[in-house]
């Protein structure tokens, strides 16, 4: 059986509260030479201090070897088995733009690409139009008219990308995507994969038809590609689950949009890391679960930039005694997955996590909060999804199961 | 696939014997200051030297951050999905009282309270009544006539506490507490939760409405309160799933009653700790599987006594050559669940535990058992249900899976 379905039978409300801290791929791997990771040569006072008197561990996000997008990430961040649930591009698109969508949405992300006079594909990205043409494009686009009893969203994303949006009664998501990826194809006709979807396929074949008309005298943006149809799955909240009453302090959209899929509740966003402390106060009473996302450690290990990434890490460090002052019970410090600035990407390495609670977690003698502090931690190395039953269970959280 | 679902399949008899020896409640958390708990400030040469030679690491009892109870944690101890079987308080309170519970009988746990003019719970407990005068009560119940084709059973437990026991063909067990668990409340009318119960539940009410007035006269103890109508899970015995031929050697019957559920032989209980090496001579030939269980560690943490707790572990080390004496191929141990002193309760954390077979477990390096020691073993940290597996490979009762 598995646990975290016990941990649901046993979640009870308390008045306790949980930080839930997530640097955005925080992990990183030992550099060559000296072996320091980001972490490891920040300067974390703070972090530290919370490693000595808490326990640390590692977490794989969604198992060994498995190199997570944002979505499985903040799953299985969030305590769901990031197996069980799918959030197609589509959805994840339209979630990173903060559109509001509904259950029965059917979202696509699309490409504006460039075609040639045949109408094979010779540019994919449409030379990764600036942001203000694809803007320029998408009111053009929201020119066509929307079949009966159907509303169409055109959204810009940034760049080439953008999000359609169809809302209507009996719209099935199973789309095929247009986009064959690569470079002297057609672009592919839209198919139903099953039967709920034949009228979803044959809207999106006229939209695009129209599309390619409106767009036909652009230089570079002339067609559309679209890809990964898919609508809302159905996610248990963490109030359903747990009991939870938990908050979103994120400042991107992505992370807002995944936070907004398991019902937590969503404050203005604040817009910059010193913001944060305001932003948590101004919803202390109401909430017991405080997700608060720093986003810049992924985007400097996208970049490959490890000294930008340990800054970021000091300046959250900084930031912390300001975080904590309204008094936490419990403190838990990870991230969704890992960005090693050395492969400029996501990657599979399990996460850094502490979890802090005084008096009621192994304190395990781990000295600094680092990847390689973390490897003697008393957590162990475990499945991303089960530190949320630690951090519930210190919060006094879980009852006792059976007699 | 579940890996023990291949541990069953390769199971196979040999003459080697395993001691699974379990101190109660053994895994305890740092005390603030020296950074000691019971197991490593306890003297332990014994422990020690097994540790030594042998294999160490920590395992979770149910799952990360769940407390287990009892049943859930010998569950576990004895390599079940503690998940997978559920033990109801009334089977729990009647294993725990030596009750001989047949398949099918339905079993409830009950309290003696006081109830007010109107009927209504003033005192859950009456008064924590004496146990002699609980005796005297249960007699007064047992004049209540059985109906036709049921045996009725009323035992003590001790203070307030008894167990009521149907016998009979067609009793379900899906009948709902009358114990509303609150002061002010009136205790609740037994309800059948499926149509198999329906009897169950008229009997119930028939002989709590018949209890009622023969409590009447009663100062304190005029009414009961009933909960967790259960009746014996079906489990698969270690013989059936594991080609054990296991025995238990324990004092308590709650212990003596869970080996039971699990199908180990039962001698007679041993009276004190300095018994057990007699005990487990005197069955020496007919198995191959020895379960010791030690409650007063447990005991010592309940009542939040970290130098009792310390006692009896140094107690249990100077009993060890006397213990091993016999021979052992392979020596565990362990505990059912942590019961931190700081807590006074059990807790999630998990349990230390030591493999010792020679020449048949990586030697890890670990100089002391420990919780801290344990850290570091060649173990790592597990669900406490693969212990068994690892235990049962080093006795070579595991033949090799596939070609």
């Amino acid at each position: 059986m598995d646990p975290m379905a016990i941990v649901e039978r046993q979640a009870q409300r308390t008045d306790s509260r949980i930080l839930w801290l997530v640097l955005d791929g925080l992990g990183d791997l030992p550099r060559p030479g000296d072996g320091l990771t980001p972490l490891s040569a920040a300067a974390t006072p703070n972090l530290d201090r919370l490693a000595q008197e808490g326990c640390c561990g590692r977490f794989d996000p969604v198992g060994p070897g498995i190199t997570p997008g944002s979505g499985p990430g903040h799953l299985g961040l969030f305590g769901y088995d990031p197996g069980k649930y799918e959030i197609g591009r589509g959805v994840l698109s339209a979630v990173g733009i903060d559109f509001p969508l509904r259950p029965g949405d059917v979202a696509a992300r699309f490409n504006f690409c460039t075609v040639d006079g045949e109408g094979r594909i010779s540019d994919r990205r449409a030379g990764r139009l600036p942001t203000p043409e694809n803007q320029r494009l998408v009111a053009v686009l929201r020119t066509i008219p929307a079949p009966p009893g159907v509303e169409v969203f055109v959204e810009t994303e940034s760049e080439h990308r953008g999000v359609l949006v169809l809302r209507g009664e009996g719209l099935g998501h199973r789309v095929s995507d247009t986009d064959p990826q690569r470079v002297g194809a057609q672009p592919l006709a839209p198919t139903a994969l099953d039967r709920e979807s034949e009228r979803t396929a044959a809207i999106v074949a006229e939209f695009v038809a129209q599309a390619g008309r409106l767009l036909a005298a652009e230089a570079r943006a002339n067609m559309l590609l679209l890809r990964g149809f898919d609508t809302l799955p159905v996610i248990p909240s963490l109030a359903q689950r747990l009991r939870l009453r938990p908050v979103c302090v994120a400042t991107y959209p992505m992370y807002r949009g995944l936070a907004r899929l398991v019902g937590m509740a969503m404050p203005p966003a604040p817009q910059h890391l010193g913001d944060l402390p305001v932003a948590i106060k101004t919803v202390w009473a109401e909430h017991d679960f405080f997700f608060v996302h720093v986003k810049y450690t992924d985007k400097a290990g996208e970049d490959g930039d490890f000294e930008r990434k340990r800054q970021v890490i000091e300046e959250v460090d900084a930031l912390l005694p300001a975080l904590l002052a309204p008094g936490f019970e419990v403190v838990v410090v990870t991230a969704d997955h890992s960005t090693p600035w050395s492969f400029k990407a996501h990657s599979w390495h399990p996460v850094p996590a502490l979890l802090w609670a005084p008096g009621r977690v192994f304190v395990d003698g781990v000295q600094a909060f680092s990847e390689m502090g973390c490897l003697a931690g008393g957590l162990g190395r475990q499945p991303l999804r089960f530190l949320l039953a630690e951090a519930l269970a210190a919060a006094g959280k879980l009852a006792k199961f059976g007699a």
